[in-house]
C-alpha cells in the first residue's frame, strides 16, 4: 500500500507491506484523516516529543531511527474481516475509532507509532471491538473530525460547569475551536474566545463564540470582566469597604495555546477563583510563580485526550448536526500533498484543519 | 504600649502609642500570639515579601522602610469598648478574630501593616463584628490556633473529598500539620504524610497521621501506592492490557512546603487523576514541566486563607476537643524572646510553633 512516511526528519510517499488483520481485527481503508498539531510537534521537534513521550510512561513512544506513519483523525471504511471477529459491521461501512488497536493481549496506540501505520497510510488494521459505526451518512470528511472534536469536548467535561459560569477560550487553533464548539452545545452563553489570527477569530464565531478579541488589541481578561459583570451592576458597600466586586460570575478559562509562558499568562490575568483547563500541551519546560496562582486561589485541571464515551459522543454530536465542525476543514491534500500541509500549516491565516485523503 | 517591632530589618522591643479603638471597635489585650511561617519570610525576604504582595494588587502592602508589629495567630481579652459598638461582649471575655479589623470604611489587615499593630504588641483595635467568643474556657494558647487550623481547614474543605479518596500530606511544618488534623476530622483513613523531620513526623502522628514516611528512605508516592492498594489485589485483564491498574482510590495530594522545585516533584511523583491542593505559600517564580500534568490529567488547588465560617468552624473543632493542636506548640517567650525565637524556627527539630505573650 502506499503511505506518507516520517522517515529521517522528513516526508516521503513510499510502498510499504499491506497490514493482515489478526485476531479480533477489522481491516479499513483510510478515507479521509485530519493532520493534528501533535503531527507537527512530532515532524518538526521529533526528539523532544519522543523525549517527553517516554519520560511520561508511554509504551508507545516512537523510535525515530525507524519509519513512522501519523495519522490518528480517521474516517475508514471496512474492507476486510479478520479471523474471530463477529463481522457485526458488513464490508463497505463507513467507521471511526480512537486511535488505538488491539493485537492479541497488546493495546498499540494508532499514529505515533512504528509498528502499526496511521491514517497516512491506505489502510489499518482496527480493533473490531473499538470501531463506531458512521450514522446519518455522514461524509468521511466530516466524520474524521470526531476526534479533534472529542479533544474539545472532553476538556469541556473536565470543566465541572455550571449554570452560571461564563467561560474564556484563550487561543483559537483546532483545539480551541473544538473547546468553542463543545461550550456552544453545552449551552453557556456568553462563550468568549481570544487569538491574535483574523481568521481564526472569524471561524470562532462560526463554531459559536459569542465575543471574539484581538489580544493585540485589548486584554482578553477585560474583554471578560466586561461580557460577565451583570448590567447595571454600581457595586455593594461589601464590594466598597474590600475594594473588590463579590457579583462577578464565575470564570472558567480554556487554555488552548500549549507554548512556555502561555499559563503563567493566564494566572496573571484570570480573575480571582477562576477554574482553568489547560488543553493546549506545552511540551517544553516552563516558568510560573505559585504565589499568583495561590493569591487568587485559581484551580487548574490539565487535560489529555478523552474517554470512549466522549469520543462517541463527540460522532453523535456531530452526525446529529449539534456541532458542524466543517469550517475547520481548510483543504484536502493526498498523500503527495502532507509534506507540503505540514509547512502550510505553520500559518494560521492559511490553515486550521488540513485533511489527507490516501486514496485521491 | 510595648510590642516587639520589626524595624529595619531587625526585632526590637520599643514603646508604642496605645491604639484608641474608634467607632465599631473594640480594644483587645493580646494574650498570645502564635509565629507563622509568613511572618519568617517577611522578616527574611522582606523585599520579596513586600515585592510579591504588592504585584497580587494586595492594598495593604508594607512599607519595609517603616516599623511593622507582626502577630496574626492570637487570642484576646477585651478591655474597652469603642464608640458605637453593641458592648455584646463583657469585658474580660476571651476573644478571636481574623487577622483584620474594621475604621470606618476601611478594612486593614493585622499582622503586616505599618499602620495597625498586630499580636506582637500589647493591644489591639478589633472590629467588634469580626469577634468570636472562646467557648468552654479554652485556654488562650490553645485558642490562638484557630488561625493556623484554618488555614488547614480551608485547604481540606476546597480538596472536593469523597469517601474513597486516600489523602498523602507533603510537608508537616504547622500548615501539614493542620491539614493533618483537619482531613482527621473529616475522617479520611489512611492519611500518610511525609517529612524529612523526625520530630515533625512524630508531631503527624499526633495530630492524625496513620502513616508517616522519610522521604530520604521512601517515596512518599510509593508509601501512597502500597497504602492505597486494596489488599488481594490482583490484576485484572484491563489492567494487563493497558499495563495498569483502574482500580486505585483517587489520590489527595496537600502540597505543604512551599519552596520551588516541589510542584514539579508532586507533579513528577503523583498518580494520574490526582488532585493536588497547593497550600504552602512558595514566594519565588518556579519551574515546571507541563506535560507531566497533562498526560496525568491532574488537577492543581491553590488555596489561601479562609473564609469567615472556616475560621469559626476552627475554633469550634478546637473548643469541643475535635482538634487538639496543643502538640504543635513547642515554645513561649515573651517580648524580648521574638528576635530569638524567629532564628531558632529555622529548625524543624527544635520547634513547629513557638507562642508569644506580650505580657509574660
Amino acid at each position: 500500500m502506499r503511505a506518507a512516511i516520517f522517515r529521517n526528519g522528513n516526508f516521503v510517499v513510499d510502498d510499504i507491506r499491506d497490514p493482515t488483520p489478526s485476531e479480533g481485527q477489522v481491516l479499513v481503508k483510510s478515507l479521509c484523516c485530519g493532520i493534528c498539531g501533535s503531527d507537527l510537534h512530532a515532524a518538526k521537534h521529533t526528539l523532544e516529543f519522543v523525549d517527553r513521550s517516554r519520560r511520561s510512561g508511554n509504551r508507545w513512544a516512537l523510535d525515530p531511527e525507524r519509519d513512522v506513519v501519523f495519522g490518528h483523525e480517521f474516517c475508514c471504511e471496512v474492507v476486510d474481516h479478520g479471523p474471530g471477529t463477529d463481522k457485526r459491521l458488513k464490508l463497505g461501512t463507513l467507521v471511526c475509532s480512537m486511535p488505538m488497536t488491539i493485537a492479541g493481549n497488546t493495546v498499540h496506540g494508532i499514529g505515533y507509532s512504528n509498528d502499526v501505520a496511521g491514517g497516512f497510510a491506505q489502510y489499518m488494521p482496527l480493533a473490531e471491538r473499538l470501531l463506531l459505526e458512521v450514522p446519518n451518512g455522514l461524509p468521511a470528511a466530516h466524520a474524521a473530525l470526531t476526534e479533534p472534536i472529542a479533544v474539545g469536548w472532553h476538556a469541556v467535561q473536565k470543566a465541572r460547569l455550571t449554570p452560571d459560569d461564563v467561560p474564556l477560550v484563550i487561543g483559537c487553533g483546532p483545539v480551541g475551536l473544538a473547546v468553542i464548539a463543545s461550550l456552544k452545545v453545552s449551552g453557556l452563553h456568553p462563550i468568549i474566545a481570544a487569538d491574535f489570527s483574523p481568521k481564526r477569530r472569524v471561524l470562532a464565531v462560526e463554531m459559536g463564540a459569542d465575543i471574539v478579541v484581538d489580544p493585540g488589541e485589548m486584554s482578553p481578561y477585560m474583554s471578560w470582566h466586561r461580557a460577565a459583570t451583570p448590567a447595571g451592576y454600581g457595586g455593594s458597600r461589601y464590594a466598597q469597604l474590600f475594594g473588590f466586586s463579590p457579583k462577578l460570575p464565575p470564570a472558567v478559562i480554556f487554555e488552548c495555546v500549549g507554548v512556555p509562558g502561555v499559563i503563567q499568562q493566564v494566572i496573571d490575568g484570570a480573575p480571582a477563583g477562576a477554574r482553568v483547563v489547560i488543553v493546549g500541551v506545552c511540551m517544553q519546560a516552563d516558568q510560573f510563580e505559585p504565589f499568583f496562582g495561590i493569591v487568587k486561589q485559581l484551580n487548574l485541571q490539565f487535560v489529555l485526550g478523552y474517554t470512549g464515551e466522549e469520543f462517541a459522543a463527540s460522532l453523535d454530536h456531530i452526525a446529529e448536526g449539534r456541532i458542524d465542525a466543517t469550517p475547520l476543514i481548510t483543504g484536502y491534500v493526498g498523500l503527495g500533498g502532507v509534506k507540503g500541509a505540514f509547512a502550510e500549516l505553520a500559518n494560521p491565516e492559511q490553515h486550521a484543519k488540513v485533511m489527507v485523503e490516501p486514496w485521491s
